[in-house]
């Protein structure tokens, strides 16, 4: 399966709402990654509510792909982070020091519009 | 798999990006009408920018729950309907009179605000 990847404006929304395997993790970087090239996006929201846990992998994929979309230059907010997952995040030394995070997508949308001062 | 549905202020929005099975669909006629209670949302956009054929029983089951969210309170936009899907409406006879269209998601939003006059 694939996560479908939102175009609102300028902005890309994701919402994670599975549990999500490696291959559709690896999958979703290369899809994410084409789509801010594609529609030339200046951010990115990812909302994680309805992730209970991550593993190490999954960590490792979400890290990356933060890293790999502010190269871009697209900027990433994480949303709705749990806490397992802020757990999961930390323990595995992943980091999201320079990451913006929100409470739910509106507020996310909100930070976009406030970091990029659009 | 199920179908990631966003909420986005009174909103829901939802992209329907893969070719979905019998099985998928109906969950997703659970999910949304148990999210548009949860959330009481007054608006859905359905996006099927990515769907590029769809068969009989997933059409009907979207001409109901189009129907269905109306009748709880919520009104539908579908956005991103390609030519080939909207002859399958169409030679189906699925009633898509009433409902609003366009073109894309921000396009949906914005017939939203218009419908709902909010």
């Amino acid at each position: 399966m694939r996560i479908p990847i939102l175009k609102l404006n300028n902005y890309l929304l994701i919402s994670i709402q599975t549990e999500i395997d490696d291959q559709t993790a690896i999958q979703f970087q290369e899809d994410l990654l084409d789509e801010i090239y594609k529609t030339e996006s200046s951010g990115v929201v990812i909302d994680l509510t309805s992730v209970d846990i991550i593993d190490s992998f999954i960590a490792k994929v979400l890290g990356d792909v933060v890293t790999m979309s502010d190269l871009m230059g697209a900027k990433v907010v994480l949303t709705g982070i749990q806490p397992a997952v802020a757990m999961t995040l930390i323990d595995l030394g992943i980091n999201m020091k320079n990451v913006p995070t929100a409470l739910d997508l509106e507020q996310g949308l909100l930070k976009l519009h406030k970091e990029l001062g659009v």
